[in-house]
């Protein structure tokens, strides 16, 4: 299929490439001119603006930063809607708030286009391995038509609802995440303050109601689980700064619904504290340094 | 083994009727008549006083609900330190602060007695089941010398270290349960109210990084879990109040080891709200409707 | 002076009448069509767009209720700026985020007009008796241009600084505002259960290093000061859901700028609550009625 | 008078130090030896323990560190009860919770002593100068016994009400100091991160409905009050370790009395996160710094 790919940063330039190898054609944009370099060379065509991009594709994909970003590569006079054909289909990659999602969708199908939100998780490892995760937003058959797409890129593909409702499973998500990651730093720090063994504590949570994937397969007390960025020195799996910009888009919109996250404002100003420090770059599981009493590591 | 049993409300009584029925011989106390009565119908021996129970007895066990219970029956004048025979084992089930267990422990050290602090979870049902979790703290032999009997009583016994770790992995472990509690019931109630389906948003969630007991075992959101108490009217489960208490102990001993408890504090002074409101006998899960947008059931 | 005023509800209404009376022409613009007839009948001249009321105009006054308002009435093709004279004063008096604000200032200079932001404080009463205060940000001698003239509606008219300070300030000290309302609350809630006197206990305060606006002159707890909103049954004064509305404006300010503010997020995430339960209508120091342990009136 | 003092650290030193200018005699005790020696080389007579110095005193007065040792110092075997005259007067001026404050005087009521629990604020500033304000609760004329006393120590001397009324009233005014504090210090930040300039900003505070003691008399960003801590590197003032203990004393009072403190408890966990890192030694105000998202100073 003739592909207009766009966005090719760390999480995009994977995905571009999977869909090479799957065997698609691609005409790729991104700001950075080295970014378009890089798939050239692997055969995709280059273009200079989205709406180049657009122009005679069969499908769009985009894996941008945020929402200004995503609303200008669509919106924008040299942007995707100006020149893309009716009735070919729109997909966004990009976490952004759910009401940009839903508007620019609006926005799509008043120029006689479908548009699916499908933001990922499952970071750059998952993007290179092609196991990404797909939350989906939008009419079930242009599901249906994106399904086999997005499977040259992702394993897990779940249709979530309308538009807009890919976007809300993720920060729903993340924000739990994020909120039980703290959970769990405070319940190992506090637990190793009290004199209990931290792979005891961990062991004794891990069987019992404290349980959760915070706990038992991304610990971040150093030394609990191997694999985890905790036991080497928080580099490495899902940055504190992409954490926040989540928790970001969760307050947010749960402030446009009139819907109470208390933990979660409070978890989006620790994560705040984290980048303030200088350390928005390590592991999101390095929150454990920001409230022990001591540096753990 | 002839043992004194101290304290026979909702969780003490099943917990003395199971050592009844393993075979023990148990004489009782308790400031309510009638719960003594209950147990003497069954072939326990009544007493006055803590002093009077543990006089003669071979091992005492203690099931109160606080601290200055626990602290009043062991030290008053008429308590057990005052009569217990010297070497005899002493086990406190009650869920109390880690510090007072300490205290307690160093005082029958004193005495010439060895104290373990066995706070249990599993609730009423587990008592009643004889299927608790008892989480022990105290010397390595006086743990070997206590498992048989609390085999009578849960299936999980648990090691946790020195005098104290018991009362503090149960404390740890609360804390982190009433946060990804509320986490859940936060990230559970945006999602509907962002317009996803809330079966399937649980569906993706615990298959994901926000994973956790509360939301794949004991979801608040209402038809999600038909064991759970939010499918029957938040009535059973674990009340609210005893999570005020446990929450209420845990960011105590944090101030005590000067550990940062931030999502702790937040949701003790929560579920403290949801108290207020007169929804204290409540399950804990029934949280979700002090952050809902509107009552969810 | 010919002035082009567009809003006219609650704030906007009283404002425009103090500039008629202060003998300035009005041209103005509202949705809704009640609203221009009240001030028509006063003298002022009706519009139908607001392109329509700034052409000619020697100044254009916006009064509205929130930034996708202002910019729409701004930047919309039948919007201030596609109508205006150049070098025409434009002043926003309404209260939106500052990066909206900024974002303005430049469009219209772009277009040759300087723009000032001057959101106020002091209700409708004060917009009533022309004594509001007003916090502008822009150029000084726009400022110089634009004092006098707001002084026909307010006596407090401070500059401070360039653009989008003006909002700034207002979320600044709205933001403090509610927190120390919260917090007393709680400090007063806390003392009538330990059994101090409430009119006593606020005497200490006031007196002492807890003292601020929200103990001395509006406090919160009913009986103390006869002529604030507690004691009156929380009506009249501040509503609930506009501090609501402040407190995202500086939530969301905080997380652009980096700057945590974890009092102010755990704030809003309380008045959202209040607003959830129903009582966003009521006035703000209301507050205390969700925290305290009974209906405190 | 011939008044038994006990306790001669920061602040008991300067206060003994005022009674004996006053002309009253002194016996005196504290645990160092040095403190001892110090009133003594002023005409002070010593004593070996709380008992010894109460024996034959027509008043006794307690400023010890927290609630452990002031239960210690009255109730132990050598304690203050143990050898007091009947009728004697005991005043505590430390500062501990008001539940103990209430168990002591009704132990203290049980031998034939009053007992007031007198807290006092201002400092070792204060100590020394004589201007301390004291917080007294307990019986009306045993307040009216006290007072020409606490006057020689303070200029400020105001009744709260029955026992333990004095303790609330200070822990209700430190806590809400604590919450205008941060609420300012995030006000500040957040505004000079929006570009207004810091003076600027709090003069518009101060004259505004945000306008608390933290903001207009001891402002937490530096150059604005040149007497405040904030403008000579946090040092001097109140530690912030205090606050912490204030803090713990007020969310724990509200425990009990089933008060929901929300930002108590979160003021509580940030100076925690304060002291955990290295600055409980610094001014309170200097919590400043650990919200900015840059050193302020």
């Amino acid at each position: 299929m003739d592909i207009a790919f766009i966005g090719l940063g760390n999480m995009g330039n994977p995905m571009a490439r999977n869909l090479l190898r799957a065997g698609h054609a691609l005409k790729v944009f991104d700001l950075a001119a080295a970014a378009v370099d890089a798939l050239t060379e692997l055969g995709a065509r280059p273009a200079k603006s989205p709406a180049e991009t657009a122009r005679d594709a069969e499908l769009v994909i985009t894996m941008l930063p945020s929402s200004p970003h995503v609303r200008a590569v669509y919106t924008n006079p040299d942007g995707v809607l100006a020149s893309v054909g009716r009735g070919v289909l729109l997909i966004d990659c990009s976490t952004i708030d759910p009401h940009t999602a839903h508007d620019l969708t609006d926005q799509a199908a008043a120029r006689g286009n479908e548009m699916l939100d499908a933001p990922v998780s499952g970071g750059t490892g998952g993007a290179q391995a092609g196991t990404l995760t797909f939350m989906v937003g939008g009419a079930v058959h242009a599901f249906a038509q994106a399904k086999p797409i997005l499977a040259a890129m992702g394993k897990n593909i779940v249709h979530c609802g309308g538009p807009g409702t890919g976007q809300a499973a993720k920060i729903c998500n993340n924000m739990l995440l994020a909120i039980s990651m703290i959970g769990t730093a405070e319940a190992m720090s506090l637990g190793a303050n009290l004199g209990i063994d931290p792979k005891l504590l961990a062991g004794i949570i891990n069987t019992s109601s404290g349980r959760c994937w915070s706990s038992d397969t991304y610990n971040p007390y150093p030394g609990i689980i191997e694999s985890a960025p905790a036991s080497r020195g928080y580099t490495g799996g899902f940055g504190a700064d992409l954490m926040l910009k989540d928790l970001g888009l969760a307050v947010d919109a749960a402030r446009t619904a009139g819907q109470t996250v208390a933990l979660g404002a409070l978890a989006q100003q620790l994560y705040q504290m984290m980048s303030s420090r200088g350390d928005g770059g390590k592991d999101f599981s390095g929150i454990i340094n920001l409230i022990a009493n001591r540096k753990i590591s």
